[in-house]
């Protein structure tokens, strides 16, 4: 690719990203999927503008990716997860483990492969909870019960999508065997313990020397490295880089360098992170999927809807209303965005299969605001 | 490039950047050479691990020079321009003329192409003014009537390096007669004419637009966006893509938006340089300099010493250190850094000379502080 070509995709690539996530938050939809049908309208399925495999887009939406989940973890409260509470916890896990557990079910039954039926439940773990937290937010229940138990419950399902991930890009290496699960599951949990752990150690130090460093951009410079070489040794342990950037992110939260490093990254971060959306959607080819799967998709949906709003329901705690919490937990996103990228750039996907998913994804994203908009309607804020 | 080796590869160079900067800061030096001298370590001279020629390496420096000259754009004030008066204007256009034309009557009595001693000659011309203002702000000397002729007349070098630049771009394509030169000048003249004086009646509505769009980084994706395609104009006009990226930054310099911009691109441009000055440094290979050159070296050093410095002492204006002003003028930086890039990329210079140019105008940019900081000492600000 010439840097001339480089340029007017990348111009292309913002002005469609933006132009679409805009459309969307006017229509009061989450911006994310104006983003991906960006991504759609310009790559494989349509305008074929932009070539996800050329390496330098790859690479940077790779950086996308990372650069999300380390604001994902930099914004998250260790200490919210430690309060979360039952409900949180009943939610949070429960939500995690029936999705995952039909959806790999229901992927058995239509003939998929193990490791890719595995996958398939795992997209469908995490809850992003930004769009959400932004319905709330509008309607003035921010501060609600309802809203932290999503947010704890969020927070904790992150964590175990991340698990999920870190132990299906090991499995992925060839064994399926229990044992060899359990092992994974042991490595994914080492890794985070012991990087923070040890982290938690050494940052205070290191931060003290960048804030010292008198070169311009030394500071930010600095933070980048350390999170790149965080994505690195997560993917020497086996597990996806993402994850250790997500373990930076936890591990610099908790310094007094919070605002001060978002300061600087979240730029880096909107520069990047429209990439990452714009080649998920340039990526799918929506002519791929066959008619006979929208079968198979519908199924996913309902799985992807009742596996979070039934733990809800069935929450054994009074005075919630669990049917907000319950919608509240529907929007799937960036995790789920992450392990199909994954699961396509590592052959255990078809394109087929991907453009489905996203699709999948992109409606639980939809709907969810719209019902949470009527809901909260019904039921003013105390 | 994988992407893990990406991930190393960017860590290990925004370390070495960084510490070899901070050392150079320490030491009282310009942080900049620092960084090249990070590219020498890493690139094709010493530890060969990174590798200039890869795409995306390639295409991150680049965007750092695009960024760069919006930066240096976007920093300027027209109106320092207009009031520059008349010791800046000499200072100014007498310190290009005459490295640009002694550099180039050397070259060529030293037997290269009439294109290659023109390009040599270009890369002398313009004063990177930001180490002089550093070393004036600690000694107290900016609000000083020498530091204004300083300011004035290293702004108006830019333009005219950049307009050297513009005219040189064009050609290279083949023609080198007067009528070429004279023609490329007023497309140069044109394009910046035109796009400042376009610009300047449609930016107020864009910025209007992208300041009410609500979609999260927005308004910085629309501004990337837009000195993308002022760079892709540039390029097309047959001028280089940073000088379209330079007329952007000019441009919105004059918004009410100026400060906001800066916020949001101050961080990308912190990540983005580094490639720039590491990926200029890297792609030197000082094993291929011979012996025989380094009279020559030495002989363009004297004129890129003497060219800035007799302007200014042959200034005929009383009651001012002309010898301030003249150390002042001496260091060279970013824009003969992108013309020496721009050389070697289009094999107009070998890497032996671009090699060696680049030592010139590091040189240069190492010696003008240590004299400055002497000469001030000796005369104590007013």
């Amino acid at each position: 690719m010439t840097f001339n070509e480089f340029l007017l995709k990348t111009a292309l690539l913002l002005i469609f990203a933006k132009g679409c996530g805009e459309i969307f938050n006017r229509l009061r939809m989450p911006g994310v999927v104006g983003e991906l049908i960006a991504g759609i309208l310009l790559g494989y399925s349509l305008l074929n503008v932009i070539d996800p495999a050329q390496e330098s887009f790859h690479i940077l939406a790779e950086m996308g990716a990372i650069l999300l989940l380390f604001e994902i973890g930099l914004e998250m409260d260790i200490d919210d997860l430690k309060r979360a509470g039952f409900a949180s916890i009943w939610v949070g896990t429960l939500g995690v483990a029936l999705p995952f557990f039909f959806g790999w079910l229901i992927s058995l039954a239509f003939h998929y492969p193990p490791l890719e039926a595995l996958f398939i439940g795992g997209v469908l773990t995490a809850t992003s909870v930004g769009i959400t937290a932004r319905v709330l937010q509008e309607k003035g229940w921010l501060k609600s019960r309802e809203a932290n138990v999503i947010l704890g419950a969020a927070v904790l399902d992150d964590v175990l999508g991340l698990l999920i991930l870190s132990i299906l890009t090991s499995v992925e290496k060839g064994n399926i065997s229990f044992l060899y699960i359990i092992r994974s599951f042991i490595v994914a949990l080492l890794f985070l313990g012991l990087s923070i752990g040890i982290g938690l150690r050494i940052t205070p130090f290191l931060m003290k020397v960048l804030v010292n460093l008198r070169t311009k951009g030394a500071f930010y410079a600095g933070v980048i490295a350390l999170f790149l070489l965080f994505s690195l040794l997560a993917q020497l342990a086996g597990l996806a880089p993402i994850v250790g950037a997500f373990a930076c992110g936890l591990l610099l939260s908790r310094t007094e360098h919070k605002l001060h490093i978002e300061r600087g990254i979240t730029p880096l971060a909107d520069f990047l992170t429209p990439f990452f959306f714009v080649i998920m959607g340039a990526q799918m080819k929506i002519g791929t999927i066959s008619p006979t799967s929208i079968v198979f998709a519908l199924i996913l949906l309902a799985i992807a809807f009742l596996g979070k709003l039934l733990p809800s329901l069935l929450l054994p705690r009074k005075g919630l209303s669990k049917w907000i919490i319950g919608v509240g937990m529907l929007p799937r996103g960036e995790v789920g965005l992450v392990l199909s990228a994954y699961s396509l750039t590592h052959n255990i996907l078809t394109s087929a299969d991907y453009s489905l998913l996203v699709l999948v994804l992109m409606f639980t994203t939809l709907i969810a605001p719209l019902i949470l908009n009527f809901s909260l309607r019904e039921r003013p804020a105390h």
